[in-house]
């Protein structure tokens, strides 16, 4: 995947917490905050956040802290929230239908248009008022439709298939769910979402606190 | 979240990401790996896996690389894999029930013992052949089964205090979906996983991809 930018990744994995926890003190009527105050909601050191917002300009005040308002605005705007992108999602399992469901996804601007899955049991059915097309239509749908983000459920199996349709129709991301990884040209934003990486941290999280526990009693 | 390791957390997460690949070349009957290769395969510097592997042992050779078994193992061990883990699953959405599905997880060692939810039309049936029971009947269940792992896949407004009842009933690690995050005491590991912060980070990239092409026109 291809960068233009400076900033790191680390960086921009961040970005979206500190909206999250702006949203909650907005949503509080909380006016203004500290760098301070932000280091104990999120967890990063002060000198972090101010550090990385700074990338994206000056937005507090020294003494004053942060108004809570525009903050958010701004990092919203950074986000690129504020549009609309137009989404489809292959694969109806489990998965596939919760991301069709889950509202607070289409608030934030991300629609999705159609839905797609190979079941004929499936096609032709409305998951939350969006109908289910049969794969074999993905390409032209996005190319008709100007598709922005492929999402993609499918099982392992698919996912390179339906990866190689999105982008042959025009998506400009994938937002691949499928337990392996995609090759798709550099061009395309790719985000990966592997839950069985965040399933094993706890494992390995569990595994090296048994062995601390156990070298204490020695 | 009490750490007892000097192993950073940035460390931890790539292990699951080397136990990937190495299964993949497993499967692909692939016996010896360079770091160079896998740092082709995972995007990492080969000096990083090097880096990370010695935290937990020398499992290569000079000149050799890797025997894609024993790293395989070796790592599958460091992840506190080959045990099993009793989980339960908290909210019975499509995610919930998703989870509940995913073979993947039970095959890694993951097992639902029991699934939770509020919905008089859910207790009592079977999801996966996993019995759904009222969520009242949680801190008890946990307690009296020994569930390590509780997963919540509730609504934000519920997940407070279902991870309040799986601590109280004794897990060691909560796996959170939730778009909120948790309050437990420091020695339960938690395991956040927000999914709006993987999609804004693609409206994100997206933009600051048409930023860098918008400024190239002039």
């Amino acid at each position: 995947m291809e960068r233009f930018s400076s900033i790191s990744m680390a960086v921009v994995r961040r970005l979206p917490k500190y909206y999250r926890y702006l949203g909650e003190l907005k949503k509080n009527d909380v006016k203004r905050v500290s760098s301070q105050e932000l280091s104990r909601i999120t967890g990063f050191t002060a000198s972090q956040i101010r550090q990385d917002l700074n990338c994206f300009g000056g937005f507090g005040q020294q003494g004053y802290g942060y108004n809570v308002d525009d903050l958010y605005q701004n990092i919203s705007n950074i986000l690129g929230l504020n549009k609309i992108y137009k989404t489809v999602i292959v694969g109806m399992g489990n998965l596939g239908q919760a991301i069709a469901n889950y509202s607070f996804f289409e608030k934030s601007g991300f629609v999705p248009q159609a839905l797609f899955d190979v079941n004929p049991k499936l096609i032709g059915l409305k998951i939350n008022d969006i109908r289910v097309h049969d794969v074999e239509e993905l390409e032209d749908f996005v190319r008709e439709n100007n598709i922005d983000i492929g999402i993609i459920c499918t099982p392992k199996s698919q996912c390179q298939k339906v990866a190689e349709s999105l982008v042959r129709g025009g998506v400009r991301a994938i937002w691949n769910f499928a337990p392996s990884d995609i090759n798709v040209s550099d061009d395309i934003i790719v985000e990966n979402v592997h839950l069985s990486e965040s399933l094993f941290t706890i494992s390995y999280l569990l595994k090296e606190k048994e062995e601390v526990l156990k070298s204490k009693k020695f």
